[in-house]
């Protein structure tokens, strides 16, 4: 099942799950009950949002060989986390905006893993027990301030600087060798299979929960295959995972 | 105004007013709209809560010359941003619990600002309009960890590492030169002053929101003065500063 959260009235935000003919609306929460309801919206007017508001983003560097290459790094012995906030999460279709404080922002697609329930040392075997599913993330950085602040949250800490969508897909299996993509203004820039995770997802939620609690609606981002390069404002970004879909977003200035 | 979180019935978690005779309970919450009620509690009876639940934690290091040396780092020229989960927050006398991933886990008391309303672009000069007030932070660091990760995320981020407390001073002027200290077991080991802050609270707040909304209720730790050093299961940590109130907890094993 693909689940999308959506405006479907002037203001009424709900969950909906993906139909042939269109969305479903949804009562409540997948975290805690929800049942469909008789309304169905058209793809035409569903403004899609971020599929879920987590708490918090835990993130995670280096995880595949390309790119720890390409960053003239060697990968780490254990997976390395770090944060973003939760106030840098935008929906599809929604800005990415430049900040004034730096000349060098890049994108970073991601298979971002979706929390269903509370999580607190979970083992590798049991970690898609504790997950609603997958969607996908572009983990936005300012490598320029990555490099001069050391600490990486300000780098990819920005409002906007985590596009999430378009949907949750409850049904997928990272272990199957899917292919995981960015395109700007149509040209490729970054290809890999999910396959070439260093630490797979498994590994990934029994290292970060046996540190913190992951609670419903966190995201797992799992890290991003070679290729990353500059946006620039009016480029559009559009990072996709087969099996899951592709998340569009335009590129503006502040 | 001391503002506290507490637990006043068997299971009824409301905000309260520090008096002279005990606690009174409010109605509502400090950032929406709240009203005092005619129940007062006694001190003995009131068992304190973290006094926020923050959305996230914003926390700066090397901000006290002092501790910079004493890292043998050097200060930076910029404020140096970094995140602490949500779910790394407890209340007074709540334990904080030494992970088995470390062997060397830190104290390290800071004056943590609580901010009061939606800040983004604010100015060191209207800062003040934009928090609650001010309460008193523990940022426990696994310092073994910090080393080895580069990243401060999971050094910085494991459950319990973020005691918060006792209670939000409103009326609290930082630029006065407030001592802030931190014992363990009735032995000094950390004691600064406030004036000695390097970027002052409204220069951080100013630097953090050019980055990330702040929500209400979300905590700004401002770093920690020298003195910083290994605590113990059985050790009681005492987080004080001069104003606010002194944050005691105790150190368990997990």
């Amino acid at each position: 099942m693909k689940i999308v959260r959506l405006r479907s009235g002037r203001d009424d935000i709900t969950y909906g799950g993906v139909e042939e003919e269109g969305i479903r609306l949804y009562r409540g929460t997948p975290f805690v009950a929800w049942e469909p309801t008789e309304s169905l919206v058209t793809f035409e007017e569903a403004e899609l949002l971020a599929p879920v508001l987590p708490t918090k983003i835990v993130a995670i560097g280096k995880n595949y060989a390309d790119h720890a290459a390409e960053m003239d790094s060697v990968m780490p012995d254990e997976p390395l986390m770090f944060l973003k906030p939760a106030t840098s999460v935008i929906g599809p279709h929604q800005p990415i905006v430049l900040p004034s404080q730096s000349t060098n922002v890049h994108h970073e697609v991601e298979l971002a893993a979706v929390v269903g329930k509370v999580a607190k040392n979970v083992s590798a075997e049991n970690a898609s027990d504790y997950l609603l599913g997958y969607t996908v993330a572009n983990d936005v950085t300012a490598r320029d301030l990555q490099a001069a602040d050391g600490q990486w949250t300000r780098a990819k800490g920005f409002d906007t600087f985590c596009p999430l969508g378009p949907a949750i897909e409850t049904e997928f299996d990272p272990g199957q060798g899917w292919t995981i993509s960015c395109s700007v203004n149509d040209g490729l820039r970054q290809e890999g299979v999910l396959t070439d995770l260093h630490f797979g997802v498994g590994e990934l939620l029994e290292h970060v929960t046996a540190v913190m609690t992951l609670l419903p609606g966190d995201v797992l981002l799992t890290g991003t295959p070679a290729g990353v390069g500059p946006i620039e404002a009016g480029d559009v970004v559009e990072c996709s995972i087969e099996g899951i879909g592709t998340l569009r977003n335009p590129v503006g200035k502040r």
